[in-house]
């Protein structure tokens, strides 16, 4: 059995954490992890709220239910997408591409031309609904690099999204909240589904061969 | 720097591919951590078809702009969410749940009612979306496994969806095709983008710290 195979076994939606602090070397590899995850283009269409202050996560609590992990974890990240993709935004991009490998922006026009030419025929519903997928490849890889780094992740859509914007200040940064992810460590004692068996789809089940 | 982040500044989005097959071993590992990917209830409301078939490769790639990586792989992978969520398929994760954990279908009552209250007051449209997105936490831990397995991958969205479903009789299967990821390994001395510089937004502009 890979690492990688026996950490996801390991890992599970954990209901209740015991309120230890992770270390900052795991938190960042975890970041790190979700920094370098690919999106659509590279465009990278989201930020990713980082928040450690107790205060704030007990105003964020009522805005989801008042899951407990959001208060008892260490960090919660809130992945948030952009509300729509601008053509400022892609500008952007470019000027990072630009200054990354060290080429002028004129020689990008192509690139630019393909990501703009979609993201502007696109509503904004709609590039909000491709920003936020995006989202979920990040996340995926945040919850990987959490079950390598021995840290216990729970993904969250249950969640109010235009109150939880609202105690984060999103629209005013031109986001919306898509999913949470509480990183911290389970507290066995109090939560049952620790000794859960995971339930999977088999193999056989989940593939289709070709 | 961790084994993970080494490997993920070492994975970028192969363009041309070099034609050597996977071992399957390692294909084992990545398919398992797609398979323990979380995903939203456990629902996992998707399939992945595995085409390992050269002459369905052909036929697929003129759906996807003819990328040379669908042939040049070694493995294509597609996503493919529920194109709705049905009763059916909330029964048939609660008779899973039941088996693996040997509990009565019964005791699940609330837990269906969750799910299926949920689920049958969306449109189907809202629900293939649902599911699409619990894709690309599949997709993210796909993509890491592989980085991890120092195989090579590229995520795709740009391909024809209705093509692609037709190809592969997806509709029958009650299933829509969301994204692709060619599994491979890089030929340098055909793509140029494998010396290109990886461009990411910065720890400080990606991460909001709270």
């Amino acid at each position: 059995m890979s690492t990688l195979t026996k950490q996801l076994e390991w890992r599970y939606a954990t209901k209740r954490m015991n309120g230890q602090t992770i270390p900052q070397e795991k938190i960042d590899n975890i970041l790190e992890a979700i920094r370098l995850a690919p999106s659509s283009y590279g465009l990278t269409p989201y930020s990713i709220l980082v928040i450690k202050d107790p205060e704030l996560r007990k105003k964020i609590q009522p805005t989801a239910y008042m899951q407990p992990q959001i208060v008892e974890g260490s960090h919660l990240l809130v992945f948030a997408a952009l509300d729509n993709v601008t053509e400022k935004n892609v500008d952007d991009y470019m000027s990072l591409v630009s200054t990354t490998r060290g080429v002028p922006v004129s020689a990008l026009a192509d690139f630019k031309k393909m990501i703009w030419g979609g993201a502007s025929t696109r509503s904004a519903a709609d590039n909000f609904t491709w920003a936020a997928k995006q989202v979920y490849i990040a996340l995926g890889a945040g919850i990987v690099a959490a079950a390598l780094e021995e840290v216990d992740s729970t993904p969250m859509e249950g969640f109010d999204p235009a109150k939880l914007d609202e105690v984060l200040g999103l629209k005013a940064k031109g986001l919306k909240s898509v999913v949470m992810l509480a990183l911290g460590y389970r507290d066995i004692a109090n939560d049952a589904s620790a000794s859960y068996k995971k339930v999977r789809r088999s193999t056989k089940d989940l593939f289709i061969q070709m």
